[in-house]
């Protein structure tokens, strides 16, 4: 996922933003703790970034964005780092290569934590003491979902890192287990009736990216969705019943991916004598049957479905399933770090686990929405530069911060990754 | 473009198709006609298949499916064929791999028309006396459009492999040049309302791809569609301004292929003292100005359109906008096997040259539509498993066969292809 | 093995080196006769060229090094020819790029064909009425010994792409399989004591490359010298043994190109219920147990030679037992194209099969001999551009023209190479 | 360079040898200190190897190959340490990939420290109480020589690392630039005479690796050999006039080289406004023209040497210059890290600077002298496993320890390596 970035203007009262703004910084800052200089320092795969890199870049953003327009008389901590933790704004100068992140061993983490006590010391100050109730706020408000999006990455890109060693080392070895449920409900379904939906967020609703935007109509069929998410012990039974080695399941581009990668099952899982485990950022634990499965490519979870008699749903009928739904489930501020067993009685009587646990597959490729308009500037320039080759996720997941999600959100990834704690849910027609 | 391949049940008369299979297959021979047997043996690029192949291959699928059920006596020609000649349908075995179909010295030309020859004959000797009207008969439709698709593939692909010939050798070397046309009209936009549009091929109506049902409502807003196809002096236009330098026009996988791959220009484009000319299937020729550019990717449609201000139209609105206009245009029977330059007063009062002349690449990744039901066997196995990473075209070129067009036809590429005759219309949101 | 081009001056008679012509030339076509266009055209791996790429650079090679001279009047046969079939000679101009060889569909065969048949015309025309003695006359001779190379590597590389073809169809059907020889002789040992000795070639003892020059002393310690080469028989026990699984025989390279290339018999070795077949020119055939083993790499000789206690000798070694020797074995002019079965008392007396069957690999990087001397000019341009990375092998294989070899001739290639009729003879440092 | 690792028996003074290891070990950890753990943890490119894994794996060696036979009963101070930092030993157990050591963040610096401090520890207090003579105490030898060649390498890997950084930092800011030295002698050349020299380390003349060995005659013709190494000054003419560009000085692989890699000049080489900058591990400096030229392939050395007329010496030719020279230069220990520029008067009247500032490339592919045997045992298991595909480099670096080096020594590396401190001497056949 990479950082969408215009928000739509919204006065912003500079005293409750101020302390938002440390409360996200220092999450940002507790999430980095457990780890050593050469855990931060890393780069496991060109998709993938280094943990210092993360802290650095979201403090880029603020000193670029806003800091620079706030406080034009100060110099920049280092001019270099324009350069070094740009991501994507080409706007703002060339990039540094992302698959060469690895590689910065300089700054070293202990001056990229020094630059985040700088421009947090600049920015706070700068909060306190400002009348300002434009563009400037609302850009530390964009900051502060922007470096959400980033917590969540700090923890998909370290467990990808620590899963690549092998020793499957903890990120944290004092991270509790879930305990086991008592066993999941047996799949529901429940319908929704066709009809014409507004997809998208709506005026006034609080932040949003611009990529929500703007609100539309679209016709639906009729259909029905599942009443959570596919466990653990339902994939489980199409891995042992020979699904990664029987092509009719598998979009071709999928089984393409089967066969170049040797996958067998999804990410992290390792069988053993005992049955599966799976890699945790606690390290490996025996799998729940009755959490919902993660780590799946697009691909994994389309060809389930093909399996499973079933399909995903599309963005726009998950989200016309999710509207007025309470973002509850199991986010980042449970601390588990991962999807929570499903108890015997949920969704039986709507959808069980819309948001948080897994971010869920859509059937729908990532594009931009009727009318869609980038902003202008820097921020705006790439708004929409990465509709093309992705599909959407929703609802959020286990190490999504709660506040971050929405029904109208819009996570997305390309179909062959599986580094996020992605699952799915089923859909079908509507009879 | 992969063959959809589930035509819908619709009887049929068993002499006109005959007579309608015995011009479909001679078409094919005659585009293999000027080339030598290394010509039609070479594969230029993984994507491409050689000429033997194909004629091998669109044989292979009479043989497969209707003479292996029509003639249950019949030995196959060579069984061995039944694995060199399958392109991707895993229930008839494991095909052989697609990159190394240059390697297939064995069977020779000569073998592959003999082959030809002895399908023809048992197919229609059997066509001649059958009582049958259902299911094989149909199957024998599917095969000729599928055939069609084919002699589609193997002028791209012959494009593909003489383009790389240092001396740039002609397919034909007595092709006619096109006449200029005296001036393409300036660029016109036609109105459509906004509303509920019927979107794909209706009950009853001839022919039809899988992929184009089912027909289903979709609800479009207020558009405006250009009166004609993008230009070769419209797109010079964009290439001499630096568009291939400037990032801010592209999508951010179209950028990175600008730079993986060095595009300066539209394939076929080389730079001369005198200026641009482009290779064609007649050989090297100077880039007329006022015929519909081509051979772009979706990146390069996608970029130019930023550019100019609009966006691409989606395949709905591509649709809403085509139904109940005439196939008319220029199409591989006019024989140019490049597109018409356009006259003064095209498009005035509709859009032109929706059919023929270029496929225009739409704002629509290739998705099923609602309700989509793949065929069951071989035959329907795979009939969605494309849909994904690709994005769809619309309209037909001046190498499609003219009845093998309609408006609510699909055809689908990945975003960086380029070997196609792919060019674009331009689209806005409604005033 | 690359030509090496410079031979040292020598006077000829013109006459009898126009009948030399003539044969060396027939015999080049008679090789490409059972071979289709499609044959002819394909290239099976960046290493290995079409066969009609040979027929046209070898008459290139004439053309350009010779006629240009000889007939300065005469126009280029086609000027394109110039860099379609310069192999290397960047003097010459850029020569087009190897790996893509397979994609010049044009010339087709048949103009490749009057090609040779227009040089060969004029060549032997200007042969029957010139007085010259000199240099030209000198590149005739020169241009044979390069026709003769290429003719070895028509057959290697004939025999690469009808291997990766999936029916393994034969060059030709109706090639004789040798006969079973009764068993071969257990393997004896000869021993050389320790000296100077004289290495290279001589003066005036006829045609010899410039790697073989000059002529000098080198210092051998007393070793001893296999009475045969290693036969498939002893290297299947190699094989069976486990050879291809344990890393303690291998080079680090040789062990990393086993993982990589996932090699676990020599090239062209089927196992199969009832025991090894190895592909031939002839087809597939059982593997017989008392033939020499060829189609090994570098690293596969190497490991062997550990594993069996021995081995490889240096080059200097080789040739110091083979001078004197008569080039008595198993060429080309024998028609079987696969290296014959030990009879039971070869090498009883001395080292039997150094000449003919397989080309033994060597101990020596191939390197100049001290005092080595580039010629000048474009055929001297790269005489010595080929010294690195690659291994000497010596004397000659089954397909190698009888006349081409002598005891100091030196081929050479890459490590990783097998798809000559390579092999191998043990060694071992006197007692 | 890969570590050659069986020595010859020799009886050790344990006392003596203590003190030895203290002071090599100290050194190692010397060169560690102004680095960070992000710094040693990084890994620029397979071929380089990060600080931390310098430092466990010349832990891993005294530990493997001494400490578990001495003190058998000591556990292990981690286990898993026995796969991690394993380098190539196959015999004891599959080591880790080497491509990925930049990924194994755990364990951390500090840990590797504590596991150095644990060797250490055990192994002096062994070393203080033992009797020991034989076998234990000449591995503890043996991996002081390894570890010093280790040391080297931690100074290259390390300058590589900081290399790709963009903004070139320093390893040391503080590391004194040599003194411009007035002005390099012009080349001179020295000759010596033809006839039979011993070549390899010699019986009782201390450690030597077992690639030295056995000692034994070679014939060498007349040979002279330049008074210095190649300064930077003639290697930029070279630059200058084109040699990057001109295919007729270069090996057929280098030229490859040369345009794969793009190179356009030694590594480390910046162009800019005021000539020619080299990046050093004490940051950007100008490059000093009487320095000799460093870091250049053996492909960059040969082509040199080719444009200047000469050629490249043997290790022979080497060997017999230096042999009873004294082993005087510039060194580790002279702490500049860089090789200093020649002053007026050396070489006058012997070859100067043969050892330390550059290693040299000779003409001379690393292969085993006549009569080599690998010791027994997993240390002898690979002795001889490098010896393909590789060139040898004599004499040391400014960076080697001076007590490491010797006229026999061999060092070996493939054709295209640049980061070493390698540069090259000339020599002609004598006259």
């Amino acid at each position: 996922m990479r950082a969408s970035v215009t928000p739509r203007p919204q006065a912003r009262d500079a005293a409750a933003l101020a302390a938002r703004y440390r409360a996200v910084r220092a999450a940002t800052e507790r999430l980095a703790a457990p780890l050593s200089p050469e855990d931060c320092s890393a780069q496991s795969m060109p998709d993938a970034s280094p943990v210092k890199w993360h802290l650095a870049h979201t403090t880029w953003f603020f000193e670029t964005f806003v800091l620079a327009g706030a406080r034009p008389d100060l110099a920049p901590f280092d001019p270099a780092f324009r350069v070094l933790f740009n991501s994507y704004y080409n706007a703002v100068g060339e990039p540094y290569p992302r698959p060469r992140r690895g590689l910065l061993t300089r700054p070293s983490l202990a001056d990229v934590l020094a630059y985040r006590a700088h421009v947090d010391r600049h920015l706070t100050a700068w909060l306190a003491g400002t009348e300002a109730t434009g563009e400037l706020l609302e850009r530390v408000e964009l900051g502060l979902q922007h470096e959400q999006q980033h917590q969540e990455l700090i923890l998909s890109d370290v467990k990808h890192l620590l899963g690549q060693h092998p020793l499957r080392p903890a990120y944290r070895a004092d991270l509790p287990s879930p305990e086991r449920s008592g066993g999941a409900p047996a799949l529901g379904w429940h319908r929704f009736e066709a009809g014409v939906r507004a997809i998208g967020a709506g005026p006034g609703a609080g932040f949003r990216f611009d990529n929500e935007e703007p609100r539309h109509r679209q016709l639906l069929g009729t259909f029905v969705l599942a009443s959570r998410p596919v466990i653990n012990a339902e994939y489980a039974g199409f891995v042992e019943a020979g699904g990664y080695r029987q092509p009719e399941w598998w979009l071709s581009d999928g089984w393409s991916a089967v066969r170049a990668e040797g996958w067998q099952a999804p990410a992290y899982w390792e069988r053993g004598p005992a049955g599966w485990s799976v890699f945790t950022l606690g390290g490996l634990r025996p799998l729940d049957p009755d959490a919902p499965v993660c780590h799946v490519s697009f691909y994994e979870a389309d060809a389930y479905a093909r399996w499973a008699g079933a399909r995903l749903p599309t963005e726009a009928e998950w989200e016309a399933a999710a509207t007025g739904t309470a973002v509850a489930g199991h986010f980042v501020e449970d601390g588990a770090l991962e999807p929570a067993p499903l108890g015997p009685d949920e969704g039986r009587d709507a959808p069980a686990r819309l948001f948080g646990d897994v971010w869920e597959w859509t059937a729908s490729p990532y594009v931009a929405y009727p009318g869609y308009r980038p902003a202008a500037g820097a921020l705006g320039e790439y708004n929409g530069k990465f509709m093309c080759n992705q599909m959407v996720l929703r609802g959020g997941s286990c190490v999504s911060p709660r506040r971050h999600l929405r029904a109208s959100y819009r996570n997305f990834f390309p179909a062959p990754a599986r580094w996020q704690w992605s699952g799915l849910r089923l859909a079908k027609d509507g009879g």
